[in-house]
């Protein structure tokens, strides 16, 4: 196998290039066309080998359309669309050169699926694998979804599943669990960890049924039933629980989820005790769906616009508590905190 | 001395807040205005330590200058003015949160001086300290400056001295090395090593000189005497032969550089001998000044806009030979590549 230090910095950025556009190579910057008017929003995440990412649960390709899938969700959540990322790579010379390949597979597979694409990077020698990724999107002022945006009696909605990922992760360190799943089930379970999909596609139907023509001011924040803008968001890749609690203290309000409205694979129903199921969903992690706080009746439409599972899992109360409810009154009401939410996987 | 174990990543966050501003904390992601019609300039660098920054030479305020002065270099190579950086950091928990502190203490002061911030970032765990900056600016897409634009008959400029900054290395690394030198030359050389200046000052004076109503559609690409656009260019950050020669291959031309036009610090000229303040200039490095390429009349008037310092240093010649060229006759014709530059220095 070919290693880095075989090749050099200069060999691997040659065999790189092909994943890149080739408009963008050989000056000191990429220059990128952006919409008038529109803002510019960018995001960043460092992921380091056996931190981060790890040959024993993750494939290179893997590891590049989850880096990649990661930093298209932060876009999504603040409601922009993707016009490209930057890769900083740091790389041992002992490193073999197929496994970058493969990273750069994995990142661009991810990156076309939402039409955009690696627009600039830098690659040098370092003791480990560190990957740095910038993504830019840009976004209508009008439509930036943020976690501050909160408004009491909003509805509160996941665009789609949660604990899949982490159930998917433990199936990969653990391959006596879930013995009796069938492997159907099992592959879905770990291609939700290995490939999440970021939901751009949320952003074209939020503002189908939100038009612009139809906004309130934003900055009166009144709480008209519907069509209300800025809506509030972000994304649920540090799981559930923790999306919600940063909402709340972002908007200054409180919540309450109703425990049995929290949608989890269907595979948990038969797999899983019930408490786990909601541990998994709540503090999993790394589900990349969408949480959005809006009003009623919008957020009825977006749930049968986005059909299987996104729902309403709960709503927005004045205060700054976030209470797990139970409609059917078998639990308690509990308090969430970030800690406890930790704590529920002895982190 | 707290370490970064001691206080957690969340910890070590809130302390750095405090050089961010405060409208950008908070979200998924950052969000940035841009001037409607301007295209986004994307450039990025990752810097190891032990290969990139040292405590041997470099204090870790330095080491922060230096990595957002390389960035903002990157920008201005392109004509273009910052919008912000992020910064995207991998620490080992064993490093003092002091150290991270000044670090940021120093990107800042130098980001402060070119009137812009950081705006987001990432920090992780890493066993190694890893520091990734990703820099954005913005550009009039007709004041693009570009490898490719540099046509047969254009004047070579530099803006400024080259070789400052390696002889400032080298007085760093070598203690024995400039006895004879006072004390002002000797700190002027190790400032100009820690603390280099991008140029961005350079551009306003550039479109000043090449005003954009008087420019000649960039596609014909017509070569009249003066206030053509775009003009070529790209910093000297990996030395200044490396500059020429890139610029001279992305633009399909040739070059030959006047030995004696080439400006190094005036401490050289009673400190080294000539061959070897060529090669500091030629192949140092880490100057960050801008190398241009345009026609004979606005070249002359910028260089005496810029004052000292900056020069004509050659011109671009057909075929794709560069040239070191001696007017004295002393030394004969030398060709330069980036192989021999390195060898140089025996690497």
């Amino acid at each position: 196998m070919t290693k880095i230090k075989d090749i050099g910095e200069q060999g691997l950025l040659e065999r790189l290039q092909r994943f890149c556009p080739p408009e963008i190579i050989g000056d000191d910057a990429a220059v990128l066309e952006t919409v008038p008017g529109q803002s510019l929003v960018v995001t960043t995440d460092v992921l380091v080998d056996g931190v981060h990412f790890s040959n024993l649960t993750t494939s290179p390709e893997d590891a590049g359309w989850r880096a990649a899938a990661a930093n298209l969700s932060d876009l999504a959540a603040m409601g922009a669309s993707p016009l490209g990322i930057t890769v900083g790579l740091g790389l041992p010379g002992e490193l073999n050169v197929s496994w970058v390949e493969r990273l750069y597979q994995g990142m661009t597979e991810c990156l076309e699926k939402y039409n955009t694409s690696i627009v600039g990077g830098d690659i040098v020698r370092s003791p480990i694998t560190t990957l740095a990724i910038t993504a830019f999107g840009q976004v209508n002022p009008s439509q930036i979804i943020r976690r501050s945006a909160a408004v009491v009696g909003d509805a509160i909605i996941v665009t789609g599943v949660h604990g899949a990922s982490h159930a998917g992760l433990e199936l990969l360190l653990h391959s006596e669990l879930g013995q009796d799943l069938k492997n159907t089930e099992r592959t879905a379970l770990i291609h939700a960890h290995q490939r999440p999909q970021p939901r751009l596609d949320v952003l074209p139907i939020i503002w189908k049924i939100l038009t612009p023509n139809s906004c309130r001011d934003a900055i009166n924040r009144v709480s008209t039933p519907n069509y209300r803008l800025p809506i509030a968001g972000m994304d649920s890749s540090d799981g559930l629980a923790d999306a919600i609690i940063q909402i709340c203290r972002a908007s200054g309000v409180g919540a309450v989820l109703e425990r049995r409205q929290i949608p989890v694979p269907k595979t948990f129903n038969h797999w899983l005790p019930e408490e786990q199921a909601l541990k998994y969903a709540l503090y999993g992690g790394e589900d990349f769906e969408l949480v959005l706080c809006l009003p009623q009746e919008p957020a009825l439409a977006l749930v049968q616009h986005l059909g299987e599972g996104a729902a309403i899992v709960g709503k927005i109360t004045p205060g700054s508590t976030v209470l797990l409810h139970d409609e059917q009154k078998k639990f308690p009401d509990q308090v969430l905190s970030l800690s406890q939410g930790f704590q529920h996987f002895g982190q």
